[in-house]
């Protein structure tokens, strides 16, 4: 079980094979070979020995992996165990789609606080926190210290906001913002969640496969 | 101006530079130099070069990149001023932040409905669109034929809505639920947006962070 030196690129792979092997428990599989897991994943039975022996949860050759301590194995190597705490930083939709998201899911993070600018939301409750004015921010962070912010608003407002919060003490980043904060924060953790890219990456998916559809045609 | 071989790593890239060169036409910066956008991007020059000089928009040498023709010659490669017509499942938090997003951006596409499976909602105005019963969907899809669909529902629903939406002839997913539509549609254009993965992610990041922190102090 060396879990020191596991790959940049395996790591990326692991929270799919996390969803994949939750599914699994769900349907109260205990068991499964490489070839199944593979072909359920759409990967090659190979990348996945590849990829899942170089940590625990192999059972002995032709038995399979045992679901549940593998499942264990790779929510430890990401941390899934901690407990991380974490504002939002707007109570949009996306703030709270995501507020809905850190309560369910509890994926290493809890939810500690959200803050708008807008008056007319302070005391909401979104998940049982009341929505809290930016106004209260530096008091709030240094009272509760928390680990992480999500940036739920938009690029005008991200830059001040995340050189507050970095001021504060906060760690890292999850950010849906347009704000491109690794260039100024280049040692703060960031995940990004660029929604815009994404939604320019599908146009181009959608208009080449319609091209190509008229191209079989004529 | 070639621009029929765009290899798929630069597609990738392109988004970026898109929201980038849209900056700077806020700015009101008419000419750029790779070395500056280098700068400003985080990256070195000569890959701005490679990335861009392999379609139009450059100036000659020593002139830099003219910002506005390279910005629309990226958005059309993208297909960005396509019309493609969208609806959306689910009208919770997640559906009702991307309505806002698909109707501020328009990135190619227009908003036609928005479907959710909860009577309460039906008739709500969502940026001018009434949710409408999940039931209606068929009848839907025959009249008004949208392009693309945007699933944001739980994994438990998406198998199901998605093969409905094949059926009526949906040719493109832009997918935030846990199903990973690909496996059974590999024909399909499908983006993700896996905010579970994403989360995961950062909090595996959070985690090294912080372990190199308590290293350096002990």
């Amino acid at each position: 079980m060396s879990k020191g030196n596991v790959s940049a690129s395996v790591i990326k792979r692991l929270p799919r094979y996390y969803r994949f092997l939750g599914g699994l428990i769900d349907q109260n599989i205990v068991r499964i070979s490489s070839g199944e897991l593979a072909n359920r994943m759409g990967l090659t039975a190979s990348q996945i020995r590849q990829d899942l022996n170089c940590f625990g949860g192999f059972g002995q050759q032709g038995y399979g992996y045992n679901v549940h301590q593998l499942y264990d194995e790779i929510g430890e190597i990401l941390g899934l165990n901690s407990h991380f705490g974490a504002i939002i930083i707007g109570a949009g939709n996306l703030g709270r789609a995501v507020a809905n998201y850190l309560s369910s899911e509890r994926r290493g993070f809890h939810l500690m606080g959200i803050f708008d600018k807008k008056e007319a939301l302070a005391g909401q409750l979104i998940k049982g926190q009341p929505v809290r004015h930016i106004s209260g921010l530096d008091e709030f962070c240094r009272a509760y210290k928390p680990d992480v912010a999500v940036l739920c608003l938009p690029y005008a407002a991200a830059a001040d906001t995340a050189e507050q919060l970095v001021r504060l003490g906060v760690k890292g980043f999850w950010n849906f913002s347009h704000y491109d904060l690794s260039l100024k924060y280049p040692d703060i953790p960031v995940e990004n969640v660029h929604l815009s890219d994404s939604l320019m990456q599908f146009c181009y998916k959608v208009k080449e496969s319609k091209k190509q559809q008229n191209e079989n045609q004529n």
